[in-house]
């Protein structure tokens, strides 16, 4: 895995490289991760770029399926969910339409990033809490235009952005840079090209952040 | 999910039930909670009962290949085996021939567990070191029947276990039972009827054991 295909805005933004941190609306376990990422990375001096992603789009790169359209997995995940929410004491309801395709709310993600990347995080956060503590469908056209004015934006001009050809291709942009870096689930994180899936790589994260590689890589 | 699911021995062995482990001696993950497994049973006034089972057929049942099947999963799992388990200090080498069918080693297991489960338990952990430390490919029937030698087992008498119907039969009801209990992958634990999957489910499991449910359900 090259640093090559990272975002070159991403580079030299600080001493240290930002920590890479994929998402996207629909995944239980990125909507965990998202509310402890940005500590995580203070403590240790970095900073988080944020990446929208369509899990639709990893999965098919991959072979794979949403967990839940595996039988035996799918009554597994469905308890995971909640009781990893729970054990890391945030609020979860399990929304009844799941999973849902996110590209609306992914693109006004992409719009905002370009004019500030501090707004694109708060959409992400206001996003995510929406569908995964108050069931608000973010598929619902209304319902996510809503959420955007009730989030502090222009409500139509995320309807224009999300409709808007250049935001189109940049969340496929986007898709294709993820796939390409390896990325093939939620939440994904590269921290100086390494790659850590999952939620549950908190610990590993924390540990590769203080120390360093410590599989003999690198 | 129902405790009747649960092996008949395991009920009202101890005040609190067993910790029921589910392993494929071809698991990487597995063959780092095995090493945990028991020490964090202990701490918890549990013992640990082992289930040897076949992948193979809980893939099967759950419409799952193996993470090395999938493209870019490949990559990823490939330098996440060894790093979880250098993070969880143990040493790992990656096996040439990966996975493996585990079939004779499993129905070894069985047939000493029978005798006495800790007799199944030191084989369990001799089979994974002996895969994940020196590449030892438990499918080579020669390979399987000296390291049962070398484990100060009968040799001859591992092989006729293996060989014999008995065994085979007790295998195949342990990965129907497995399966019927919801098991799809490994390590795969459950806890009073409580389901974890993965090695990465050890601090969950570690609470669990401390405080009881924290997922406001059972």
């Amino acid at each position: 895995m090259s640093e090559t295909i990272l975002p070159a805005s991403a580079a030299g933004a600080t001493q240290r490289g930002p920590i890479h941190f994929y998402f996207d609306f629909s995944s239980p376990y990125a909507y965990i991760a998202s509310e402890w990422i940005e500590a995580v990375a203070a403590r240790h001096g970095r900073r988080v770029q944020w990446h929208a992603v369509l899990l639709g789009a990893t999965f098919q790169a991959a072979g794979l399926k949403p967990p839940v359209d595996y039988p035996l997995k799918r009554e597994y995940v469905l308890r995971d969910f909640e009781r990893s929410a729970q054990f890391a004491g945030l609020p979860y309801r399990q929304p009844a339409q799941f999973p849902i395709p996110t590209q609306n709310a992914a693109r006004v993600f992409w719009w905002l990033n370009d004019q500030d990347p501090a707004l694109a995080v708060a959409w992400a956060h206001a996003g995510l809490r929406a569908y995964f503590n108050r069931g608000v469908a973010l598929n619902d056209r209304l319902a996510l235009q809503a959420l955007a004015a009730d989030s502090g934006l222009d409500g139509e001009a995320a309807v224009a952005a999300w409709q808007d050809p250049q935001w189109k291709a940049r969340l496929l942009a986007a898709n294709e840079a993820a796939i390409a870096a390896g990325v093939f689930g939620a939440p994904f994180f590269l921290i100086d090209g390494e790659p850590f899936w999952g939620n549950d790589r908190q610990a590993q994260i924390e540990r590769w952040l203080s120390t360093g590689p410590f599989n003999g890589r690198v």
